[in-house]
């Protein structure tokens, strides 16, 4: 296998030290924008040099972002070269039109690292629907959300405080928005319910809520009832369809989720047949993220393509209710369905995960988590 | 795919079930002694009719017990028959005579459902030395034990009453020694290291000491202490070759070990690029261990062998030093190591496993428990 590889921060550095020892594949050329010299490796800031070199048969993107990722990705496609990638965005954004692609050129797509990091999540999701109905995935998809929320339960660190830590330590970076909002968990619950249950969901109906708005005083009162609060995604079957969300939620103590330390992962697979399995790892990092990047090569080197067809588009229901706890519901707009107070805020009686969604969007000042069911 | 099915218990009948439904494999007979009658599969008593039916390409051994299960598996290996088993004992007490034999005669031998049940563990453990050096292996690997220590540690209940609630449940059978006293366990670890690491070990050197002498004092005393008591298997390379031992272990409130519930299982592999991962998910029950007999059914279609090559044999080397618990002393044959007390017990200063379980030995009616590093 001769790889093309696009980008040389954390995750392609990676993946370039990991294949040095291996004689079934070589990085052959680099684009990147820094000044690298490498032994073995033309490194070129221009894209066409790998689009254009019909020697190198697998393009491994590991730049990050949607453009030009999506410009490179397909581009490489249309050249008959196969992709491996750990861009969670890029496949959750462009599903419909790369996975498609792929099947109509014959080419094998594999993006392992995008969920999980170093836990081999996809390729397990591909093992376990080949012998019974996967019914529901998800869990903690992200490690920077995990460490804020862990270290403000842990140490009774203010929201602030965790996450300058989790910058300094860097676990997050220096806008965290797309981790503390939820999106990235977002990217990766989408990405596996597609595959898991064999359909393109309609991302805008799939809702999200961060942690952003969480507060050293709402932790204090979780753990007085015996809760922990985590950033945990769903994706299910359910007798309506599909309902998939990412929300702030309440476990209790003695759970599985609740004792997910630090930047760690604990995403979960129910099968009618295995029950449930739980994967726990780092879901991010240079060595692990390339890990699986690295597997990913060696299943192309084996024939494997993407891990199910691509299958029919289908909108969330999310018509299942749960309880929830709001703090800044003061404006009375919940009266109707406050079942219980909790100084300051309320819980709630059962409520749709759809109406809860939307009306935090008319009161983006709250901060509301489910109760595990 | 053809298959002989041996055995027509919890796992056996779970395969046959989940195969009605698929059109790339079919049970064709069933070697069992209970009155059944099947519509699509000839039931017999007599082993011969699979070993010499020639249209039988795979033989899925799920009776359990070493003999005639070993005989029987032998038999139809020398008939040029694929194996898939769930059985553990069967597979590491006979790791170099069936393992040398499958890749001597070109024949597949897959065991996924011997350890973790429904847990894709050894096939996660194949797949991930593909891409790296696996360092550490082990973990909860059964869910009696597990149920027991739970129970005593959630509800207070005594060892007694706890082993008679998991026989009541199932979990437990009414001679629980294999599972009590570790040997389920020690068959489970010496198989992923095999595995793992690519050796065969000695299995004289790895030491085993069961839950079965624990109390409900000892719990009290670890619960006060910020400890819960698991029964934890150890597999892993050191400086001196591989250290693999069973013991119970205490771990800290707060470690994913810790917050394992009923009868699950968390089994952990360390490498030196993926760093730590886990496995979480129900360690027995038909549907689970079936389901990976399956997933082993549909790896023999793509082709897939053992897990390994057969490795050297080595014995295990125990020299590594870890404080312990000990309740049982008083004859002052520790008084040299005692470094702390724990009314009625004591906690050792660092000593090596294999000198802490040759004492064990030496006093049966003690209870040790190691404190994790």
């Amino acid at each position: 296998m001769r790889i093309g590889l696009l980008g040389f921060g954390v995750v392609g550095r990676g993946l370039y030290e990991l294949t040095q020892t291996r004689s079934d594949m070589q990085v052959v050329k680099v684009v990147c924008l820094e000044d690298v010299t490498l032994p073995d490796a033309q490194v070129t800031r221009n894209f066409q040099d790998i689009l254009e070199d019909d020697s190198i048969d697998t393009v491994v993107e590991a730049m990050g972002g949607l453009h030009p990722a999506y410009e490179f990705v397909r581009a490489a496609m249309e050249a008959g070269k196969h992709i491996v990638t750990s861009n969670k965005a890029l496949v959750a954004s462009f599903y419909d039109e790369l996975i498609p692609l792929a099947q109509e050129k014959g080419l094998m797509f594999r993006c392992t690292a995008a969920v999980g990091g170093g836990i081999g999540w996809l390729s397990e999701v591909e093992r376990s629907r080949r012998a019974q109905t996967i019914t529901r995935v998800g869990g903690i998809m992200n490690g920077t959300c995990n460490y804020i929320l862990d270290s403000m339960t842990r140490l009774g660190l203010t929201y602030a405080d965790a996450l300058s830590q989790a910058q300094a330590l860097g676990y997050a970076e220096a806008n965290p928005s797309t981790d503390v909002e939820g999106i990235d968990t977002w990217h990766k619950v989408i990405l596996s319910s597609n595959i898991a249950f064999g359909i393109s969901l309609n991302t805008d109906t799939v809702p999200v809520a961060g942690i952003s708005r969480i507060g050293a005083e709402d932790v204090a009162r979780f753990t007085e009832k015996g809760y922990v609060c985590k950033l945990i995604s769903t994706g299910k079957r359910t007798e309506d369809g599909f309902s998939v969300y990412v929300q702030p939620t309440l476990v209790k103590a003695g759970e599985p989720e609740s004792a997910v330390p630090s930047n760690y992962n604990l995403i979960t697979l129910v099968g009618n047949t295995s029950d449930r399995m739980s994967f726990f790892g780092q879901g991010a990092g240079r060595y692990p993220t390339a890990y699986n990047v690295l597997q990913d090569c060696i299943d192309l080197l084996s024939g494997k393509g993407f891990y199910s067809p691509y299958g029919e588009k289908v909108s969330a229901v999310n018509s299942g209710k749960l309880r929830y706890y709001v703090r800044g519901c003061a404006d009375g707009s919940l009266a109707d369905v406050a079942a219980e107070s909790w100084e300051g805020a309320i819980i709630t009686a059962p409520v749709s995960v759809e109406a809860m969604h939307l009306w935090l969007k008319e009161h983006p000042e709250a901060f509301i988590a489910a109760i595990a069911e």
